[in-house]
């Protein structure tokens, strides 16, 4: 490899753009670490002539992916290109040149992630992605070398920064979904489409990642059971409130004796967890390890410069290997197969918001159907409504089955005195005042 | 190496044990990563017959450490017998004999690390000390791995379980330091002598190595400026929380230009910081780097199984390091020369607390005392005391350097006007209400 190492970069956008600088400024200690330079010397883009916000010769960029994908100098490809086709070609056919791999691509490796990490290894090629979850938090490394001695047991994660901002401006000052969203376009943290972020996509993408690395095992996208945040209404984030909750869109990802569980939902969160202090666009994973107990990794999920971090730590474990000539073993861990847990398996505390008629033996009602179905309550609020006829009550329940939950609300569906089912939402963990055994409902 | 890879245990204590236990229970895993099994071959012990909480074989305990030392079938010791000189004697002999060494000892870490990497390099042995920071928080791991690709310019930590767990009983329950001792002494998380911990010194040890990993440089606990909370009244804890702020003892470590901060000691710390959320026993260390930004890494900071987990990380990267034949490349950063900065160069807010008489100009002549240093404030609280003649004022500077405000502290005294100088505290961030520009004076 003699004295350079030689990257190829597919796309410059605004994270390209960010490793690009990094390298530049980075390289006296970049040299100092690997005993080589590390240059990058051809980038693939769309459009030759567009301005650009970083230094690079133009003879160093080309819109032919051959140029960058054959070239036999180049060591390293460096896909931050984004989109899924494309990428997943110009990364098969890095791999069949025996060039190394680092990505950003969230989209790609959560579809194919497993597919390409096989034909990475087929071709004793590294293919790392520290960068495609949590931006510039070193999760990935956190959870494959630093908890490598321990069993990961449950992953939590606020993994999308868009979503959090905007639930940040709710529970803080009050603003709407809609309020919040414009401000967090307006800043720049959510992008015109918002969608991937707002229902919840982009987060799943990003737990689908997580969990197959946490346990070893396929996650599917599909598999990842997804709600989103855009209908969520203050009065939900308030109640939560009241009660000592944070409502925070939470990726989860559990394993348990071979049966797997991940999901992306709103979720009130007791303020006594430490993913509650997480506000803004940042990010925060925890990991919950059998021996280890809690740990979180907390950082800026996004931006150029933190990606390009990501991306460029990345960089140099690939050309550690290469000086070792260990490449190709990223991936060593021995799959195991999982299933997915059933509603029956699957369990937690629910919030629940409905209208009753507000005549007498309503909550009577209610309460029997819950106690035939043997769910308690930890919280009970029943308030009257300005329409002088309604009553609206807020529910928090113990423990309970998530198929026993799913069947309470059919049933209450059924109830005459029940006008509607306003909200539910997972509840996780206990509310600092219910700590120490005197949970209390709420005059 | 073959298909098992022998492990000599110096210390069979709580960690010792923690170790002990989770090889076995991660036995399979373990096979599964590395290809080969890992078995503890030989423990030396003070004494062979008291009783032990785990599973050992009588026969492989022993008392004479050339017994584990000299045996050429072990391949790495692991050394959790704590103490100094003696560890430091069996470490040497360790490397001249070839074998590996892992540790939890901050003590010698702090003390002699330096050293004892150069002896590990030099026969081309690992010598790997996660545990001896924040237990199982793979910190270590984060900086020089994980953020290898930035230029780390500041760490802050809550590194010490016992002084947090103290502070977070006098911060929540208004507990008095030494009520908060007792209790954290009756239920383990304070040792019957806290000396180490509550006088800043055992965080000291910490910090001074996490600072020489984050800037590679020389970093003598000599170095480190120490304050500790067994001091600390609950009316500043009080009046910070009045103001918005949590009282942390905090550990931090600034270089720039190569000069060199660091510094334990209690700290008013805006509830807007990540580390102002992190309560009991447990640790943070937040990382500020220059392009990733703010990271932080939250988890136990002790614990037997917590900081075995860090232990066999250690473990797991040395026998992949041994199975790809490149040990004793652990500290391969070139390390830089730094000074300390002078107090002309430290700068920061602070907290004071003043007792002065109640008279006219009072007030008057301290602010003209300030004002003629160029030290302005952002909070300024006076409230009558009890003892008629005299008031109680609080005041928070901002940014200024730690000479003025050291010289300030000395003008005060020759006051005539200023009874007593109750104490004085560094204030790190803004308050969330100081975020907007809305900086008000309590009334």
């Amino acid at each position: 490899m003699g004295n350079k190492v030689s990257i190829g970069l597919l796309g410059l956008g605004v994270v390209g753009s960010g490793i690009m600088k990094l390298i530049e400024s980075q390289q006296k200690e970049l040299v100092h670490q690997l005993d080589c330079s590390v240059e990058v010397k051809s980038v693939l883009v769309r459009d030759l002539d567009k301005a650009r916000n970083v230094n690079v010769q133009q003879t160093f960029l080309t819109t032919d992916p051959t140029d960058v994908l054959e070239d036999p100098e180049i060591d390293v490809i460096v896909e931050v290109m984004g989109g899924i086709e494309e990428a997943y070609q110009y990364t098969l056919e890095a791999f069949k040149a025996k060039k190394h791999v680092v990505t950003a691509n969230k989209d790609l490796i959560a579809l194919h992630g497993t597919e390409l990490e096989e034909t990475a290894r087929e071709h004793k090629c590294d293919y790392y992605y520290e960068a495609s979850v949590a931006g510039g938090i070193p999760i990935l490394r956190g959870i494959t070398d630093g908890l490598a001695a321990d069993k990961i047991e449950k992953v939590m994660g606020i993994v999308n920064g868009t979503t959090n901002y905007i639930l940040t401006k709710m529970t803080n000052e009050g603003m709407t979904y809609e309020a919040a969203l414009k401000e967090a376009q307006d800043l720049g943290f959510a992008e015109s489409d918002p969608t991937a972020d707002v229902e919840g996509l982009d987060a799943a993408r990003k737990m689908a990642i997580l969990g197959r690395l946490a346990f070893s095992t396929d996650v599917a996208l599909s598999e990842v059971e997804v709600n989103g945040i855009k209908d969520l209404e203050l009065a939900d984030l308030e109640y939560g409130e009241k009660f000592g909750y944070t409502m925070k869109l939470i990726g989860s990802a559990e394993c348990e004796d071979g049966q797997i569980e991940v999901s992306v939902q709103p979720t009130l969160l007791s303020n006594d967890h430490p993913l509650a202090a997480v506000k803004n666009e940042y990010n925060a994973v925890y990991v919950y390890g059998k021996a280890v107990g809690e740990t979180m990794f907390y950082g800026p999920g996004a931006g150029s410069l933190p990606t390009a971090t990501a991306i460029v730590s990345d960089l140099i474990t690939v050309i550690k290997n290469m000086r070792l000539g260990v490449n190709g073993n990223s991936s060593l861990k021995p799959r195991i197969s999982a299933t997915l847990r059933s509603s029956e398996q699957r369990s937690g505390q629910f919030y629940l918001r409905i209208h009753v008629k507000d005549q007498i033996g309503a909550f009577s009602e209610i309460s029997t159907l819950f106690n035939d179905l043997h769910v308690s309550f930890k919280r009970i609020l029943q308030t009257p409504m300005k329409q002088q006829d309604l009553a609206e009550i807020i529910l928090i329940t113990h423990q309970t089955s998530l198929a026993t939950f799913e069947n309470a609300l059919k049933q209450l569906y059924d109830l005459d005195v029940v006008q509607q089912i306003k909200s539910y939402y997972k509840v996780e963990g206990d509310a600092p005042d219910e700590v120490a055994g005197t949970t209390k409902a709420l005059s």
